[in-house]
């Protein structure tokens, strides 16, 4: 994946050291390890360290400072978060489209995404330090993310933007695709079917297509390997009742 | 936003109450309220209550069952759910993309989404009832995601799903995703099966499982209509060879 080691994640005067450890574990899985907090209520904490839960790097190089301005000042775009829609007077942009503009702007220098306290938020003075301001669409009736929750989300976002931005698929590509059955071998599947049906007398010799139009858009949905119709035949074979006659 | 109500959590094993009161703070913040637990090591606890911080409806409402079976019986898809790599077995999706897959299908019944335990995930047993596995992309080198993140991440999808449907209503249903087999039918199904192929002599009764597994992976990526599942059942029946003797 590209380089998202540009990308700051800032916590504005956090309350709750575990939320502060959280946070820190919520970045790592996702390839971020940049963190600032701005005077923590309490931090380093015993309870953070538990909840990084081997993010704990994080922790220890977390650069601590007493305004959101000095987190940011070498910043080239500052994101501020929000799970509530009460910052009117801002554009609200999404956060995969608000993760695509990090992400391009990271590759030229340092970039920071802002979450304020865990229940205030940020401030007027905090919002206007940033350039755009990101929503994470949340129930109307119950706006209540926690924190580290929202830290998450966001570092998800982050990580979805670095692999798009590599035309990288997320994740990795399936092997479903190898060994499939061939036209051929599904068509000798359903004749060995056909086959035993009529043998077992469920199938009526007359008027056989209805049932094996079923049988073939179920197994051409499932698209099988060519080991699974081997089983499948192997199956047919045993069960076919003029061999236990 | 479509109604997502249909959509279950479902939580299997939860070690520690305060993923559980998490979990349930993430899905009410999505709008989601279904949370099913199987065997929580301690539920109902003081602390699942404080992490739940005013969704504890939800984990009033909780359903408590003792297997995953029981959690899905009714539902028509079933995600399962990983943040590493380790199912190379199975076709692993983007969150986006099975959300899509989730929203689409919960108009027409329930549907679930699957976490395993806090260390060790999603048994092999457990991840042959899916019929569809889904990977949250995360750091290889760090790929600790908490459980209570997993599912706020998973429930972010969801309700971007949810509202993207909103958008691109389909002008006519699809006929391919009503009448889809519940879990319990699916069930039912492998039983019969391996019933009928012991009897047989093609299973192995000491060793049933590999051939089961992979019949499991075969229905479960077709997704059986209830019809077909009938069809298939009524196959069994007319080659089961202690009927011809």
């Amino acid at each position: 994946m590209m380089d998202i080691s540009n990308t700051r994640i800032v916590l504005v005067e956090p309350q709750h050291p575990g939320n502060i450890g959280a946070a820190a574990r919520a970045m790592k899985t996702m390839g971020l390890s940049d963190l600032a907090l701005v005077t923590p209520r309490q931090f380093p904490h015993a309870e953070a360290t538990a909840r990084a839960s081997g993010a704990d790097d994080l922790l220890a190089n977390a650069a601590c400072v007493d305004s959101l301005q000095a987190a940011v000042a070498d910043c080239q775009l500052v994101v501020a978060t929000s799970a509530r829609s009460r910052h009117l007077a801002w554009e609200l942009v999404a956060p995969d489209v608000a993760s695509q503009r990090v992400v391009e702007q990271s590759r030229s220098g340092p970039v920071a995404v802002v979450f304020g306290r865990e229940r205030s938020g940020l401030r007027n003075d905090e919002l206007e330090v940033c350039n755009l301001h990101l929503r994470i669409p949340t129930n109307d009736a119950f706006a209540s993310l926690n924190l580290a929750a929202a830290v998450q989300v966001v570092c998800y976002e982050l990580r979805r933007a670095g692999l798009a931005a590599d035309a990288l698929r997320p994740v990795a590509e399936s092997d479903n695709e190898q060994g499939l059955a061939t036209s051929g071998q599904m068509e000798g599947l359903y004749a060995h079917f056909q086959d035993v049906l009529i043998a077992s007398g469920f199938l009526d010799p007359d008027e056989p297509k209805l049932l094996m139009r079923r049988l073939r858009r179920l197994f051409n949905r499932a698209r099988p390997h060519d080991t699974e119709v081997n089983i499948l035949r192997g199956i047919l074979n045993s069960l076919d009742p003029r061999r236990q006659q």
